[in-house]
């Protein structure tokens, strides 16, 4: 008997599919709603037929009512977002949103990242951002979280780690990163995602104007003076997994030990971070399907290079959200992500 | 000095795209006028920035007036073919048409297969296809032609090479062929050419009611009796390239030195046709951005299976027009078309 | 606490591989032993760094001692296969085994599929073929199962499942087959599986010569008159996925209504036989990572064109293992195999 | 009449291919000789099935005669050039060299970088780098010429052309670069360029330790004082091309029209470099079969970040090689590189 239930608001789009299937295996959690105004009145198993045996659910519409004591995951745009998440809360749920629109605490690159207007900024104070690895007390006493970007967390994780080190730092720091297609839009029916425009092909996007970079900015720095970070990410021609090279001048030398000491640490101490011995060992194909984020790095003069990967759609969204989850409701942090 | 101007009608597309390409390169061809109702006004150079150093010309509408001298390509959808054909004639011009509009000559097959009624169904008398393998001789006397489908010359020539063999043939002959994307659709736009939904993926469409049946079955056993094809197109998540496996099915038995014979001749005498010793060896690879129709057999039983494969985009459309355009014109059949 | 115990033999390829993933999750079987030659003394999470939280075994030598518990799934070259299978039967433990030795009762048509001799023939006497829709109450009650062929599935069950209309079905019957590498050699050193040889290419292998062709023939037509069936396999460039396009003649004729009642009622009646509408809805794609087997048809004339898809490391081989597992052991047939 | 004669020595690889296939293309060039040990004796028809109407000629042994008249062309491994190249040209021909073995200034660098001992390296005095926008007019003069790397050219260019803006550049610059398979090793023998190991995956190799980094070096900064290059090579899971990424730090300052101007100016001067006004325009699709470098870029505070792309077989192999030749024998520097 699964004790607690969840309603996923927006459960068509690639990182609704991704935890309707994690959830299947979770033995606390039953999905008892999901939406889509997409493919509303339309069964979970139709429109998932490479998932099996999910449960016996049609989609609704966004504004189809909600099961009393469901929690809430938004897996919306950042419009719907902000419209439902204050609602959902004021009913007494727990909600999670997976957009953007309530990680960022500066109003100002807010609406610059992002091209709107914040209505509902005042609840920036009450949101915790859903990185475990920085927030993990937080995320066990709130019922509000911000679910990470997928690009940012495979530059903050990195970067935060290093601890007291970042004092060092000159900035900027360049986030070079390359991602799956299932993580760079998603919206596949736009003539840039046609096979035609992305096989056999790679390019960059959104250069230095990501909406990702002042998150990582702000929470790559958490806890010590922020500094500029320079991201560019670039579109793979595979199906998912990001893989981030990321360069860190340190003006006053770095060593290996420095940086090892602080990497091993998290990777002890966290059940999802894994460090390699050497950076060339990090692959996307290690990390798709699971839950962790691998990292490796290298020193040459003063410039540390860091290579972090994950899979966009698990660490890097419905993965990271379960995780969350799990510890909003107070159940084991790894259950339903290991063995995916 | 180029002594013979053409007009490529609908040069937007990757067939109109393929022959700007190869033209490019003909000592005898001069490109004169290009046009795409979706890009005119760019220049050829913009919208091709892959092909280097082309002619300086820009896109015109398609009803823009084509230089007197030009013969004329037409890389058109059905509709646009049917109008324009005729009218082209009539000024005195070459005309070869690449839609599938004037290829078959059952009516009622053709209504069925491309469900639209045919006004200029007399032109059939007077139209050559394309097919130099075949009608090499009327291809040197004829204004106008209509080019053959991708799929139709990678069945047509196999089945057609087996020469008086064929009247052995107990029907139905079945082609399943295999297709890279370029040659499926092409309408990149639409969401089943998404990246998302070729990658990893495979699958059949159309089958037994694909547009090419009827046309491999009258070219395929020209000059005997006529027999039953079926046909199973399938999509391939890579970009240019098709192979067909077909399945002939002959009571009385039939000996590999027999189809050996057969081939061999073909392989000798014509200039992109090629015999492998085993099926095996055919593969698309080979193929891409030649000329060429590769062949190679084996016979089980009384079954004899053939493997064929060509380049969709050369052999199966662009290239073959050139060699017509080479027979038509009276310059060598090859010229333009070796060494891509 | 998993009260059963298993041990696979030849862990190290994509097989074993999938197998090890999927009994992490089975609440019963517990992986206490796992051999390969090429990798052992290797931790099983330093082999596999994309499978998560597995257990804590290392790998070791194939002749190392069993638990004295343990069943045995053999994941073993052929050789391998024959020389272990009679020494753990005769241990009085229960045994899968995953290759070809133990498939075909046929001996003449054994040796010339796998080209050498087979000195344990007598045992085919007491081993049960490993496909459930076919063989369930017999798996129930044996301790040795020979599991199918990936290729070899996805044409019996279509077939197998025509039931009586097998009776008037023409041969030879037509399987032109398209798989993906994982399941098309998968010994990945090979140069003919070397990137630059698969990527944007696709070519037949084995025409008419593979060793699945009489494994389809002894059960696609088993409790009948056997039939011929040519079969060609193809090399996909994806990684997992098999799809089959079948070409039966009913020289009687066959309507759609008499196979989609043996269809349909196989559909309904078997947890994972799904049957499609239209033949065009079954895509490689949404069988990925399940158990299932997809199922359309078309008829033409007198032909029967059936397409099915599979995946072949899930019902191709491991997912299929696990399914004859769960029967030879008693518990749920799905346990384990649902919400993948 | 083809009246200059060439010999490839090691035409069996990727790049002798891809060179072989240009010249067939070239009114002056006649290619007369081939060498390969793996396949000599082999026709170059039968080796290159997919090249249509090559040259007449068989592959011979490296060590085999070469016809008096013939330039040479080394696409060999660097201690068959360090030992084929002073042999030549003591014989009076001209020679390029494709490998590294002459590239490097700095000897030391030099044995770091290719982890030999070097014992011509006298013969560094007399050779030409073969970039023509670096070196055009020392090219149209010498007998020996070194071919620039791939990854090399991606980087030497766009920083080069910063021309005396270089002095303001605070090291070290970054170059983030992502290849293609055919130029990121070619050895497909290897398990690393297996499908399996290349497909749906993406990783770094040689993190900061590559043997173009030196070369960037030397030749990014010819003319001013040299800087450090950090470079981190990717691998792609595409066939041809290379896309840079380079982050270079003005700490005074830099403004785009700084940047364009230099640029553009070099756009309009020469023939294969192309400048885009943004630098997401900038793909590997629009240089793939083009002997084109193309360029974008954005400034960020003091960050300049230029994004290019070239196909490394062409600009970065054989058409870089080809527009050399055509410079040291005194043929128009494009001709047989247009219109690929």
């Amino acid at each position: 008997m699964k004790q607690t239930k969840l309603a996923i608001i927006g459960a068509g789009g690639l990182t609704g599919k991704e935890l309707t299937k994690l959830l299947a295996h979770h033995p606390n959690f039953e999905l008892v709603h999901v939406t889509s105004n997409q493919v509303d009145g339309k069964h979970i198993r139709e429109v998932f037929p490479d998932l099996s045996h999910l449960p016996d659910l049609k989609f609704q519409k966004h504004d189809a009512p909600v099961p009393k004591e469901a929690g809430i995951v938004l897996a919306t745009p950042n419009e719907v977002s902000l419209e439902k998440a204050p609602i959902f809360l004021k009913e007494g749920r727990k909600v999670i949103d997976l957009s953007g629109t309530f990680r960022l605490h500066n109003k100002a690159k807010f609406e610059t990242a992002y091209q709107f207007s914040h209505t509902e900024f005042e609840m920036m104070d009450q949101v915790v951002f859903g990185l475990p690895e920085l927030f993990r007390e937080k995320l066990k006493n709130t019922n509000f979280v911000s679910n990470p970007g997928c690009y940012a967390t495979s530059a903050i994780l990195p970067i935060a780690l290093l601890g007291n080190l970042r004092k060092e730092i000159q900035d900027p720091v360049i986030v070079d990163a390359k991602s799956g297609v299932s993580g760079a839009g998603g919206r596949t029916e736009e003539i840039k995602f046609a096979y035609t425009n992305v096989y056999e092909n790679f390019r960059a996007y959104k250069i230095l104007t990501h909406q990702h970079e002042p998150e990582m900015e702000e929470y790559g720095f958490v806890g010590t003076e922020e500094k500029e970070i320079h991201f560019t990410p670039h579109l793979l021609p595979i199906y998912r997994g990001i893989l981030a090279t990321i360069y860190v001048s340190f003006p006053k030398g770095i060593s290996a030990e420095q940086v090892r000491e602080k990497f091993q640490s998290a990777a002890e101490k966290e059940p999802f971070v894994r460090l390699y011995q050497t950076p060339e060992e990090v692959e996307i194909r290690k990390v798709q399907n699971t839950n962790y984020l691998d990292l490796g790095f290298r020193i040459k003069g003063n410039t540390l290079v860091i290579v972090s990967a994950l899979d966009n759609l698990v660490k890097g969204a419905a993965g990271q959200a379960l995780q969350n989850l799990n510890l909003m409701y107070g159940y084991p942090e790894t259950e339903g992500l290991v063995a995916l």
